[in-house]
């Protein structure tokens, strides 16, 4: 298996889980001082990262939560901002201009701010009440599972919360073995697809920000693959006339409540497409993960089972994850 | 000019016009009886037609409001929704399958139902409070305009009211003639690009539902033509790795706020594409409109551009803009 290190996978996630008390404290403290909005702000990839927390927050609670762009905050401002207000940003270099703009923009405002950042001392942190500084660890989304949940849970919701993130304890090891156990697919996936000139991506629910950004932030960016990505439901209202036995389709489905979103597309496309793959969370196995937790873990789970596509990819294509045409070599 | 009739389009534009004083009437009696959210909700293009009135709501007033889409609804239902809750729904055929399940559901809740409708007698409007049937009037947003308006000014937002609506009276000629405006620059860019395999199409605030539905539901939908859409912003996160001198990309941009974030992809894409065209509301004159709201005015001024490439494409290509392979002709 190329590109695949079982222990660093697990290493990388315990990085991170071993910062439950740290995150935990920080979580209690912001419920202790209360707080009248819960505000999610970043770009690309790493918003996207933090949309299923919006997601599971509206559905589990009535906490008052919003995601937006950083680059819409800072010229459409937000009305509903106010000093007991807490934001949650996100950024790997901690540097990503518009996020950092944000910050700036928050802080004068008088907002509690949180961020997760990849490096340290980074311009992120500075602006930052609270800063987790996760560096390998990976996932991110297990500082927020472990921070949006305590919130809801010392706020009366997600009853399950101790049980839950004890369960996490050794979903490094199952996220490692998912890898393993997806990656015949996904070499076959990258053989088969890594040319074609045009793809379309579904998703929906928690994973449509999986979908959005898998397409665009890996497959775009770093593969220079053309793809266009829509959510289930949408995907019957114009993009459906595009499907031909040769056109390329992907549906990444999970275990939240819009697989029934998703199996409508699976039924449709697998009719009228000969080069339909459908990658399901259900698929892989996860002893250390009771089933009733594994609705929330969809993101994860894919992100783990789509890597696979990509480390696979970059060594057929011979074109490295890490090439840019633009990214970090102009000014724009 | 082909497929034009500015008479028809006047015509058209003053069935919903005439309206003005009914539906000011539903305003003010929602504003009486009082509510608590403003809840959009509808499916694909009449869901991002419905759209941008979210962003005047959230950028003029403090008025509690959001989108989502009716097949999320359904399944996640949304714990904001009360009995004092006003939706907003609209179906050109009023028998949208998810809207009009929406639709139940809402009344279930003892929700307000308005909703636009393009034909008398639907299972739409047989389930709304109040319903206004649009037939042939175009463009559907004037109903929103003044209904959506009108709500903020009796709220006290937006005291420029009357005046605003005053203005539109005569928008409908102001809209014909963009249309012939448009139409040279829109039939050379048909011309040109009608047989791209790959377009990427970018927008930014109140014409991205634009942007997202004008290359969803007419490019692909009705002409069967391969588009990635995407939020200037967002672009700079992926997307731009795929420009190169032969793809063909489109920048919409229109008079909002967010008109810099549209221009930053105007000045990178201009250099490293050929094949780039920029479609502008401000290049279009619209002798009836006071500057001051032409801001408010980009997606209805953009759909009257944009819809000369469409009409211009389906005669270049000889494929009717009504041709469906599977939408209403197969189960799905």
């Amino acid at each position: 298996m190329i590109t695949f290190n079982r222990q660093e996978i697990i290493d990388n996630y315990q990085y991170i889980y071993k910062k439950r008390n740290e995150i935990e404290k920080i979580a209690d403290d912001m419920v202790e001082k209360g707080f009248d909005y819960l505000f999610f702000t970043s770009s690309g990839g790493s918003m996207a990262m933090m949309d299923p927390f919006v997601f599971y927050l509206n559905q589990l609670s009535d906490i008052k939560t919003e995601g937006m762009l950083s680059a819409d905050y800072l010229i459409l401002d937000n009305r509903k901002i106010s000093d007991k207000t807490i934001a949650f940003l996100t950024s790997k270099s901690g540097d990503t201009k518009e996020t950092v703009d944000a910050a700036k923009k928050l802080k004068e405002k008088g907002v509690r701010i949180f961020s997760a950042v990849g490096v340290e001392d980074s311009v992120l942190e500075s602006l930052s009440d609270d800063c987790v500084v996760y560096k390998s660890g990976r996932p991110q989304e297990l500082i927020f599972y472990i921070l949006i949940f305590r919130i809801m849970n010392k706020m009366g919701y997600f009853e399950d919360y101790e049980d839950f993130i004890d369960n996490l304890e050794k979903l490094g090891e199952d996220l490692a073995d998912v890898r393993i156990a997806a990656d015949e697919k996904c070499i076959d996936y990258a053989r088969k697809y890594c040319k074609e000139p045009y793809n379309i991506w579904i998703g929906s629910g928690d994973l449509w920000p999986t979908t959005y950004s898998y397409s665009m932030c890996v497959l775009e960016e770093s593969q220079w693959i053309r793809t266009k990505s829509v959510r289930s439901p949408e995907f019957f209202h114009g993009t459906i006339e595009l499907v031909e036995d040769d056109v390329c389709v992907t549906l990444v489905t999970g275990e939240g409540p819009t697989r029934a979103q998703d199996e409508r597309v699976k039924n449709f496309v697998e009719k009228y497409s000969s080069k339909f793959t459908c990658f399901d969370t259900k698929d892989y196995d996860m002893p250390h993960i009771k089933e009733k937790y594994r609705q929330y873990l969809s993101p994860v789970v894919m992100n783990a089972v789509l890597q696979r596509i990509s480390k696979n990819i970059e060594v057929i294509t011979d074109h490295s994850l890490d090439i840019r045409r633009y990214y970090r070599k102009l000014e724009y």
